[in-house]
């Protein structure tokens, strides 16, 4: 676990968002994730995000305690002109710190109304009364201006709530100092996206293969619906040197589980079959049933799509499997329609129809309803056709229906990412 | 603001997030605002959000100092196989709870990589050991089993971070705790969803329509992708009461801006659809080549489906175009594959296809790139058949490839909501 000795080196640092619209959960924290990322890359992790309400004594004692833990204090939320605004008068509270009329703040929020050519409400006179002591920061996007307050030991920052003020005072201020402050740490971070293996299964093999982790490199398991990513984390002082040891890790995992790897960083599963499907000139068609153009919709997600997704049927009656896609009367009746003898008539049949080099199909009872003792809900058989013959795949998922979809959809992209990368024909 | 005299009613409450990836910013915080909204409507409020890294230390810390400060302290994360997940640890040192390996918890284990035919790694049994007077609370869908502690001041329960396994032991286990720890308090919601008109509009209609909240009512509104959730919210300490005066500020809002509203609380636009569609016994079916199956997709996420939705085509080459939705050469050679005729053609080459009541179709620019002068990307066309004609629809969006399929997805789902809710036959 390089990520506690490396701690050190960098500024303790908290996030606090003020908002009862943040704690009850109806907006979510998208501004602690935007600081966090970019703090990140100036060198500075962030240790804690706090959410809270607008409440003006929890929020001094938070001040107060946070004063003593951390070096940089990053407020945001409840700067706002409105009397639901607590940041200001706790940051009077906490420090002792009487407002104090700043008549060039004051001349900035006017012009800023007279930019936008809207009347000034007597209400936003105030934001212009800044705690003593504290800098205020220039925002040119809103009214409300940064506050700061620099001590031996900490500096605290409080900011607007609004999303593009926030980053704007960010960017002008805050990043640079924290850039410098950090004083050339660095930490770098990569990510090697896995499908068709499970987090358990994965850390086995890489303890099996003798895969461990150096000093200073820390390696996090982050499973999704039916994929794991595998983040590597360097920090130091050089990055030269982090950049060596964070490739030599990567290329480890690469060694010992390279087969399940399919992107690296924020690529998708989607976006790597595309890759892949483009650059051998491999084209696809589908025939869903249960997912109901799921698959098809992910697929299509992709810029570039129609190089290789020629079409797709959503066939969910069973007149319109026969019609869209060629299955015969004859199999439904004798195996249902839920059957791998159809998941393979959809897969050969919407190929046939388009003439693409692959057909993939789902058939399945997606649930809640639907099930028998048989055919349970969460019985799914997904199917592929191509030159070499037809395959199916039988899933017992059972769980909710959009899960069963989702997760039916996701395996057939992961069958097809596999099928695609051991295909002939790669001129790499 | 009926919130701050309720406040002392509920139960203090804090969400602690654990995970790097949550507090580097790569993982937007999604948990604690599930479980924020689901509290709420129990009843309960949180006062506070933690969000920390994956640190032994410093967690024990933080629980020590909320179990003295809370009542209701909810963790997630942290609670995997691997080495990184730091929850477990850190309550066996919190509490001095020494692991005890549960024979109940390890058959469970087991028997879920049973059911979902897997083999068991090892590290799994660890899964199994429990901190000593800590309750295993079952979690069906996934193999970290929650973990409660039950003092007289407070309850703590740890959770694992994968969405679907949290909502399921916050469902089965911690909502239903909550609403009778809640004991009487009230704070009652409403959600009226509408559809087809914008933010201001419609907050313009209601005022020129005379429709004020009386005291102790609040309205937000809460505008996403194209359509305007108006969330009334009332609290108090009369159950009764408060629903009565809910109720009656419902039916203003209804009354006055009732055409556009599609549903209620968390009732999606294609679950009303089909409710309509089903009420009402009209077929449809889709035509789509810009959304890529994500139409049918999201009409097929709706159990029951199979009642209304004959089939679709993701018609994206113009060979399928003609293939699969009967387009005739000749419209394509003259308008080209992004046009009203085209879109018509699809919508009305559907409906025979399959023989629904109503075909519905998209074809358009999504981007990045296809554009063109004449024809922009952001340029879509969604057309609609039925026994009394054809109209199509011209869309301008210009926004990114995701953007532009999913407005485009969800205007052909208005478009639709409307037809039917105009259709005749409605037997209510």
């Amino acid at each position: 676990m390089g990520r506690m000795e490396a701690q050190g080196l960098f500024m303790k640092t908290i996030i606090i968002s003020i908002g009862d619209e943040v704690t009850s959960g109806h907006t979510l924290n998208t501004n602690a994730s935007w600081i966090a990322q970019n703090l990140e890359q100036a060198g500075v992790t962030p240790e804690r995000v706090v959410t809270m309400r607008d409440d003006i004594p929890a929020l001094v004692e938070e001040l107060r305690q946070d004063t003593r833990r951390y070096n940089l204090i990053l407020v945001t939320g409840g700067l706002g002109p409105t009397h639901d605004d607590v940041t200001k008068p706790a940051l009077v509270k906490a420090f002792r710190a009487p407002l104090v009329r700043d008549e060039k703040v004051r001349r900035q929020v006017r012009s800023f109304f007279k930019k936008i050519d809207r009347p000034m409400a007597p209400v936003n006179e105030g934001q212009a009364d800044v705690p003593k002591g504290f800098t205020p920061l220039s925002n040119a996007i809103g009214t409300a201006p940064g506050l700061m307050l620099t001590s031996g030991r900490y500096t605290l920052v409080a900011m607007p709530g609004v999303p593009s003020e926030m980053r704007h005072i960010m960017e002008r201020h805050i990043i640079p100092m924290a850039k410098k402050m950090a004083g050339g740490a660095v930490l770098l971070r990569a990510t090697l996206r896995t499908a068709g293996i499970g987090e358990s299964t994965l850390a086995t093999s890489l303890t099996e293969k003798g895969v461990a982790m150096p000093p200073g490199v820390s390696l996090a398991y982050l499973p999704h619906f039916g994929q794991v990513d595998l983040r590597l984390t360097v920090t130091g002082k050089d990055r030269r040197k982090a950049q060596a040891v964070l490739n030599k890790a990567a290329r480890e995992i690469e060694n010992a589980v390279g087969e399940f790897i399919y992107g690296k960083e924020c690529q998708t599963l989607e976006e790597a079959v595309g890759e892949i499907l483009t650059r051998k000139k491999i084209t696809i068609a589908s025939a869903e049933s249960c997912t109901g153009g799921l698959f098809a919709s992910r697929v299509t997600a992709v810029p570039g799509a129609s190089a290789y997704f020629m079409a797709g049927v959503v066939a969910y009656s069973n007149l319109s499997k026969q019609k869209l896609a060629g299955v015969k009367t004859e199999t439904l009746v004798r195996h249902g329609a839920v059957s791998a003898e159809v998941a393979k008539e959809l897969a050969e049949g919407i190929r046939k129809a388009t003439g693409a080099d692959i057909g993939i199909s789902s058939t399945g009872v997606a649930g809640p309803t639907g099930g028998t003792k048989e055919k349970p809900v969460g019985l799914i058989y997904i199917g592929m056709a191509h030159a070499n013959g037809m395959e199916t795949v039988k899933l017992n998922l059972g769980m909710d229906r959009a899960r069963n979809q989702g997760r039916t959809a996701n395996d057939m992209l992961v069958w097809l990412w596999r099928t695609a990368r051991d295909w002939p024909g790669d001129s790499l």
